[in-house]
């Protein structure tokens, strides 16, 4: 099969090298309008040859949009108003409302199929690509039924080549799902990263001291604007709630502490060591 | 050098390992109340022998207390109360103003050294210690100037062994430092992860959805309380002052995402980067 790649990052990169080794792809066409990108890609063979738009989308069988979200919505109409119905188009945005939603009267509506693979990193570009990034991950497929069966069927051969587990969801649950389990601890490593920031103004030293713990927390603060941004604007009434309720839990443990209430603030610890029952299963 | 070890958990037992692979301490006794916990440091050779506290204390040469902050205020005094002049006594506590407190005007202040290794993880117990867990992290000592000079160089001399640089500060300075880098990142894993189970009340498939960035953000809410909440408890003036900070920078982000205020958010990510370069050079 040949696909074309539309945006050869960390996500688009991953995929790459992944469907080449399990040889789903024979031919993997590049598209970004970043050439330094392009350039790595082919250095790191991830890509066998870099594409213009029109070439790389009437040349492949699959073609996998890997831009940041706003790009996304923007990138997805024209790449449907250019291919038959033998072809089929994913995407791996982090929101999907306002994807699927960019081409719902769109005569070629059934050809594309909303996809999120649930890994990323705080890096990106093609040299912080790896092929087992998805493995034993959640891959979601939103609105299945408003993809054409064998499209569906492709994306979901795909997937499962990229070692994931496939969930299926409504684009909007997704949505909601997202901003509790990735897009807040984005904000809220942000936040981290900024407090300490501000204090370190006074107290030079203060990083001195970061152990492993420190890191672990902020390590989400590296990730690009570039990214997260567009997320955060496309997913911003969920987002809003889940900081809200972020906010509202902190406030719990500020209120505990002031009042010296140590009996609640050990039910507000308890209560948070569940996580380990949860995500150590 | 005959050391005991009051406390042999995660940090005791991984200093006591670490001092024994270097030849550090030829034999090391152990003391603690829990059982379980004493019966694992034999059997993981951890430790020589099981003490009682008063032979403990008498046979060795260097005690370390390695217990949460709260009992370790209690048990210096009683320490300091039963050693010479030619014994030397440290701790690893995360809150130093309130064990440097508790023996302020105790006739034998001299031969404690107030310490604190920059190493930690979400689990405890005798099981999860490692030799290199301290290796190129920070140890920070605090109010030198109150120690005798040969305990001051023993206790360094101990930090070099655990392969840790020496930081020195003053008790007050360490715990605003350690409510910022620290203390508060465990209170956003805290607050983050309660955030996220009260959403999962509703929404039961939420943890599927769970990445590796979210895993990282959250790490820390696995830690235990009965070390935890003697931390929050000493220290809750920095602490207050930290979380403040930390809900005021989050108020920054839901301002900017109700007003549609895209150009203070972008800002506030690029601040939040600058993260990068600090933790990675």
């Amino acid at each position: 099969m040949k696909i074309s790649i539309i945006g050869v990052g960390l996500i688009g990169g991953s995929i790459a090298l992944k469907l080449k080794q399990k040889n789903t792809a024979d031919f993997i066409y590049g598209i970004d309008s970043n050439i330094d990108n392009l350039a790595d890609a082919l250095q790191l063979n991830i890509i066998n040859e870099k594409a213009d738009f029109k070439t790389g989308i009437e040349s492949a069988d699959l073609i996998i949009i890997a831009v940041p979200v706003d790009s996304a919505v923007k990138i997805l109409p024209q790449v449907l108003d250019l291919i038959s119905d033998h072809q089929t188009v994913m995407d791996v945005g982090s929101t999907k409302s306002g994807i699927v939603k960019s081409v719902e009267n769109h005569p070629k509506r059934s050809r594309f199929v909303a996809f999120h693979p649930m890994w990323g990193t705080e890096n990106h570009g093609p040299k912080s690509a790896v092929a087992a990034s998805f493995s034993g991950k959640a891959g979601v497929i939103c609105d299945r039924e408003k993809s054409a069966k064998d499209a569906l069927e492709l994306v979901e051969s795909v997937v499962l080549d990229l070692d994931m587990h496939i969930i299926h969801m409504s684009a909007e649950d997704h949505d909601i799902h997202t901003a509790y389990i990735s897009h807040i601890s984005h904000i809220t490593s942000y936040a981290l990263a900024n407090t300490v920031l501000e204090k370190e103004k006074e107290e030079e030293t203060i990083f001195q001291l970061a152990s492993s713990g420190f890191s672990s927390t902020v390590r989400l603060a590296k990730s690009h604007p570039e990214m997260w941004l567009p997320i955060f604007k496309q997913n911003k009434e969920n987002v809003l709630d889940a900081l809200n309720e972020h906010i509202s839990q902190l406030r719990k443990f500020k209120s505990a502490l002031e009042k010296d209430n140590f009996e609640f603030l050990e039910e507000l610890i308890t209560n948070a060591n569940k996580i380990r029952g949860i995500l150590d299963k």
